[in-house]
């Protein structure tokens, strides 16, 4: 508890000077104003997380959080439960399209169990931090106590700190567990008061009967946990999950050491609505990458405030959109670096 | 004329059966089917493309075309006419947006003046192929005669055949005119049959009478010269530009050596309608990169099938949005290739 409190303290809104000098900066470019549209609101929001109007970017880490689902219990998922202990042996064995797509960008991809079903995975890679073996099942109970979710939490903001006293100076948001559109609807039920119809979707790929019951065991879930919309650590624990607890953490940890954090898909704008709602000043380092397949992910990102660049229709999961938009925050500091200015090229200005 | 009919007579659809076998690929790997949505369609596309169900991708060119426009005579855009001229040298002394996207993807520019007012910039990179100094003012005569027009596609057929020859597995479309919003907008309303206020965009930031003034100018160019829809020719003539044709021709050309093309923004985008009007099996080898503020640019998107993958509010041309969705065809490329299949990695598949 104490390093989640000590990280809230840490966070504060972005330097808003150092964003006006890069929107001058932007505005004396080659290019008619505003032109580079959300390139250029990119650069600004870079120049305010780092407090300076030229950002820059260097290293780039997709934290990737495991862990299971009671609630699978319930038929919620197309997958069985094993596929996650077996899709995080593929992670660490570079089969992956997470491990695909963020060779393709140059970013590292740090695997950890925070609450995978059984015995660890053997890989010298892995980060083994088991907070228990799965959730409960949260349609009979909490899923969690809050003791374990913020042990979740903690876990994130360690591990994230970790790669940034090592040089990251971005972090992606990436998740393996099977099951886990199901507490993420909820999480999201829970604090935008949309009906749970709305939100809920076919996660990997379930038929319409799957989904009725998905939708069924999430009003359960509601009703016999009751979790609190004003306690955010209350609403985690109770209808959230082990990894979607440990992105919390790692947006939370991003955001207190001014690095940005760019969110992949639902289950990272439910773990990124917890953090919002812990400290709303989070938001000034969050990037929304992509807009996903799942009804919901449009729902939590309008919630934040947070528009998507990426229109690819993934369902995936992994942190796969996340590192796709690392090569548009790229794009955008070198905008801002290397763009010509008229002066420079000698090129007349708008009439 | 000859060069464009062989062009045309080269170009045939994608090849189904290489298609299909990517798609059997495609749904091995350990995902759930379909869940990487458009990246999957991106892969299967290029596979028909290549005629190769693990298709390949190497190097990247951006054609950028430009061109001056006699309608700026008219007041239709917020930048004097010699922009043109003064941001083709900013371009060959790699200080534009373009530059900097190329450079950050890996893609090699190659300019061409086809049409830019005035003695052509001094520089041994630029390609000068002035088909005329500029069109004439489509709102008071035809914009090019035929023979123009279709000098001005042979152009694009010529210098894209070149690259290709040289290597180049992917093209971009981009461009350089001050004023191409204009004839853009007419092209679209005269195959859309969409009204001009639907279509009709601020281009790179007109106020709102100018806006009228540039509606108004439309609808004059279209009474004045009637285009024949039915006659693709007679339209691009009439009311296009000749940096729009010769990226028809970079488009026409790139189809027929069966090589994808990637559209950049609105005005690539009438250059497509053109070339898609011509030769229907043109789209086969065609992907939307953004979709632009342009309101325009959605409306010739949607009569052509395409769909765009990025999502910022772009509307500065010259191939931005075209390089940074070279990344998304490359991204595909190795997920197909390099993924590992569920049987590799001993991941159980769907229930």
């Amino acid at each position: 508890m104490e390093l989640l409190q000590q990280t809230l303290t840490h966070i504060a809104a972005g330097d808003q000077n150092a964003a006006t000098q890069a929107q001058d900066r932007l505005d004396s470019l080659t290019k008619p104003p505003g032109s580079l549209g959300i390139l250029e609101e990119i650069a600004k929001k870079l120049a305010a997380i780092q407090g300076n109007p030229r950002p820059k970017l260097g290293v780039k880490v997709v934290m990737l959080m495991a862990g299971d689902h009671g609630v699978v219990a319930e038929g919620v998922s197309a997958f069985p439960q094993e596929v996650t202990s077996q899709m995080v042996l593929n992670i660490l064995n570079q089969g992956a399209a997470i491990n695909v797509l963020s060779t393709h960008v140059g970013a590292k991809v740090v695997v950890t169990d925070v609450g995978v079903i059984g015995k660890a995975v053997e890989h010298p890679h892995l980060n083994v931090r088991k907070i228990r073996e799965g959730t409960r099942n949260m349609a009979k109970e909490a899923a969690m106590t809050e003791e374990e979710a913020i042990s979740a939490i903690e876990v994130g903001i360690e591990l994230v700190n970790k790669e940034i006293d090592q040089g990251a100076t971005m972090i992606a948001t990436g998740e393996m567990g099977i099951g886990n559109t199901t507490p993420s609807s909820a999480i999201l039920a829970v604090f935008s008061g949309v009906d749970i119809d709305l939100i809920t979707g076919r996660g990997t790929g379930i038929d319409e009967s799957s989904l009725h019951n998905k939708r069924r065991v999430i009003r359960e879930a509601l009703l016999v946990n009751k979790p609190d919309p004003h306690r955010p650590l209350d609403v985690l624990a109770k209808v959230g999950g082990l990894e979607i607890a440990a992105l919390t953490g790692v947006i939370l940890g991003a955001a207190a050491r001014q690095v940005p954090v760019v969110l992949d898909g639902f289950i990272s704008s439910a773990a990124a609505l917890v953090a919002y709602k812990l400290k709303e000043e989070c938001v000034d380092f969050m990037f929304a990458s992509h807009l996903s397949q799942e009804p919901g992910h449009k729902i939590a990102l309008d919630y934040m405030g947070l528009r998507p660049m990426l229109y690819l229709d993934l369902r995936l999961g992994e942190g796969t959109g996340a590192v796709l938009a690392f090569n548009l925050l790229e794009a955008a500091v070198k905008i801002i670096n290397q763009m010509a200015t008229f002066e420079q090229a000698g090129v007349s200005n708008k009439d």
